[in-house]
């Protein structure tokens, strides 16, 4: 099978630090086809997450790729943001000029829709915030279901960051979780048991600290910042950077070990709210419906985000 | 005050024979400006309630209103209906003609948020089936709930008639019903405790069959048909248009008494999902949220009915 | 049949203030027996109703009926008493002696089970209060499940006085309540829907305090209390004297309507947590388990009070 | 420190593969006085798990030691066994006589209390099955928690066995786990974390095969039963000897790491109910509350249960 079509994904995310990552590599990688950049609220609010999506696209001179503004709250909950972790902004630490470019009109839920009506079910989703707006897409329009070719979605895991139970996007919109996992279309997870080993070493951050463009200056600063919140709150040496994993998956499948495993997501619980509960062992006799990424190729995995960061060097030195 | 200002509504229904008298109610009444019938899975898929909504339209000379398909499946839940109370069409009974005017291009849940941000804030929306319409619509546009005049449910009560908990609207999407009571617009509930008094006595069937055309014809038929199921489902001697109640309300708030009181909805319990917890003591300590009609002006209530149908002769013989 | 044999019941309860006169209806009436005064923590902590149980005894002159201490605390729950309804004591109002009787050694659950087990399966259990001592017997020695002849409690109903689901007794402890009405025995409900008829009109207590006897008054002095928090608290013009009517129909059956109906418990939901879901319209198409009191013969009712607290006067006379 | 005096422990078991090693660990280790064995209903019936015991006994020739027979249903919900794992019996595979001797008339959970309150607080109470009679016994005696030394758990973990989320032992009766680690009783917990770790690997079965007495055998046989449905139901090389762990933690601490932190159980959840909420990280901001033990010494914990199984022959010889 020749593969020299690109892959064409639409990343719904809410930046946050690794989230804008996950948009340098996407859109820094020649294989990927990014459809476009849809936002959430998460991280922080969806003016924000927003305004940061555009900051990112300014600093790594990214104009011709769509932006467009998402659900601002929960499916049914009130909402629930991450200060602690991304700042107050959502994306503190890195100082950036206010963006010249503007989100589009369309809102994220019908331009998801319409590009997935017009598609040949060629279009891979990769939510990397809460699934507020796959969720409200699938029931706006049912007939999306059977034209995703994939959702590659950060969240979850076999245990918890946001409480003991669950992960911070999961937790956020449980109920959404549940419309997405029960969907029926096709999922990969990068759940906390993969994404907690995409984690910047010291080793990494050199990497990326000797490229010289502004997208990888900017990682870097991201990453100072990040190191921070993330010993101070969870006690770790070097931060993970979660949604990275999903676009690298999109970019090459080999870079994780994943396997199906039934997995469903908890909403009524008391201390368990936005658990996703994968069915490791097979005790619960239900089919598999989730693609579980396990173990990670953690030098795999940061030479294809170095390589995307270098790209950004020619970007700029074209200019 | 001059009233000579109708009042605005948006019917969202799923017929349903009482939601088919609402329909015909409001349509009929000189003081109420139908903006438009939008439709929703509950009594039935939302595919047979959008194809009822149009042969009540069909049968009663209804040409100018649109009517619009919305959500077929629930917030977040599977959808659940009732072809034991409806019938398997969602509106057995009468024998109607297939309709000749078709549906809009337009989703209910974008007419619905169009229609009020196109608004001065002078629109009532009046939900008489499952709240996901209302529910998709304020998180797909949270501006809307400024527009929004007051919403008239039919649902929830003190009591339960789809399980001892809960009523039939609620239950089917208590998700939407949580974003809905918990959004602050000003709300009246038409609950179990009044709908159960809007009772079609044998003497007003009598009155509804007297009526020369084929709207009242269709009513009649509609009420053989409901006194059936009521009675074999649940015991009733007579039939309740719960539905009828909201637009009457909407024609003279007087045919109902009401009163401010704290309601919430449950989504968790084992036995309750669905309930409205109406706070009658005022025990919760909670702000009252919703306006809650508990006494119905029975004879008020069957003359609007019946000067309706009246209504529909002069548009036959104008034909 | 020969009736000439007394009804032999255990009164486990909570004095407080309906409890007190239960009591004295219990004691003072020739058709019951009462074998035991059993204590648990519900209106107020266990050291307090079983003081007030004590008290209650010594002003009526009860000597030879023991009085035993159960639970201080719910199954599994944190401990929730109602001060705002009997006052810091449980039984606040009137000014009572300290008692010279005390309590028995033996611990109220253990004395259930005896009396149970060396019973001919003629002992009806009367709780009051919370069901913690019954629950925690039939989890203790499952042998006396066939050996009791009837409970009657008081608790539930199709509405709640503590929260706008749950009424007290139930909320308190429901898990203790759900082992019990799922326990197989035969059940008789005298849920709000009943007690709530089992007013303490004005002439109703016109009639009390034209008794002359230590015991009387003391009724008369709790009516004072209660009828102020009632309608302090509720807004109810009398208070209703809820766990009389179990004993009331203990001595006659007749001086209440029932139905046999499916009723169950709610232990899980976010805001229904501890109602009885009783299924009036037979929607849930379970087997009825529980004979729930619905209509009370108030005339009745309170002669039998009334009687019984006359013959206190012939107490007091012999001594 | 002098340590001649023996740590008195009361072992709640339902035997059970592992749990039968653990009563000939704590029979066979000289440090530790085994104040009683109780059964409780688990891996099977407690009419099983009470025999099961009692054929321990007989086969090792304890007769010194009481067994009595516990609570045969979880404190609130219905009961629920492990047949698939522990056979039919709930000690499927070795061919033991009946035992000769019986079980005692006194209640386990009455013997727990008496033992306790008799006690100079120097009891350690070692669940290893389900914790209904721990619990039932702080609801019936709560003077007992100021008496109890250490209650050493079997059950719970990060993950779950019965369910995703759950551990059979809390699964069976989370609300009395509930009430046993909300009762501020200094808790050590071997979860599934731990209890992972004490496989029975062939180097470890040769170990014991080679020990020549009738409790030596007895184990190997045990071990042959449970390798063998460990591989068919979870996948498992090797049988981990999860109750095993209390018995060596109480003999020597050192033979495990552990943490402290805060563990909740959850009681509402939908699909979680039974979980064990570790917070690892500290996410709750609540107050640690349990010793969870981490890592085991795989050598150190087997050379004891080696050795104590070798202390049978001597009893053996000397019969």
């Amino acid at each position: 099978m020749k593969e020299n079509k690109k892959r064409k994904i639409i990343l719904d995310c809410d930046p946050g630090h690794d989230d804008a990552i996950a948009i340098l590599l996407a859109a820094g990688n020649p294989t990927i086809e990014l459809v476009g950049i849809t936002t959430v609220a998460g991280n922080a609010e969806v003016e924000k997450t927003t305004n940061n999506a555009l900051k990112v696209c300014e600093i790594a001179g990214i104009y011709d790729i769509p932006v467009l503004k998402g659900s601002g709250q929960p499916l049914v909950r009130k909402r629930e943001t991450a200060p602690d972790i991304h700042g107050d902004s959502g994306m503190d630490g890195p100082v950036l000029p206010e963006p010249t470019r503007t989100v589009e009109e369309e809102h994220a839920v019908d331009f998801i829709i319409r590009k997935l009506m017009e598609s040949d079910g060629d279009i891979t989703l990769v939510p990397t915030g809460p699934l507020t707006n796959i969720a409200m897409a699938m029931r706006r329009e049912p007939a999306i279901l059977s034209k995703i070719k994939e959702i590659v979605i950060m969240g979850g895991g076999t245990f918890g960051n946001w409480t003991p139970a669950a992960e911070f996007n999961i937790y956020v919109d449980a109920e959404a979780a549940k419309v997405v996992y029960e969907s029926g279309v096709p999922i990969t997870m990068m759940g906390l048991d993969l994404t907690h080993q995409a984690l910047a070493t010291e080793e990494v951050s050199e990497r990326i600290a000797a490229i010289e463009n502004p997208a990888a200056k900017f990682v870097s600063d991201l990453l100072v910042f990040f190191r921070k919140t993330y010993l101070e709150v969870f006690g770790f040496e070097h931060p993970p950077v979660h949604d990275v994993c999903c676009v690298a998956y999109c970019i090459d499948p080999s870079v994780v070990e994943a396997k199906k495993l039934r997995v469903d997501v908890e909403t009524k619980g008391e201390l368990t709210y936005g658990m996703t509960l994968v069915d490791v062992h097979g005790v619960t006799g239900l089919e598999p419906n989730v693609n579980v990424a396990m173990k990670l190729d953690h030098a795999k995995f940061w030479d294809m985000v170095i390589e995307a960061l270098n790209s950004y060097t020619k970007v700029y030195s074209e200019k």
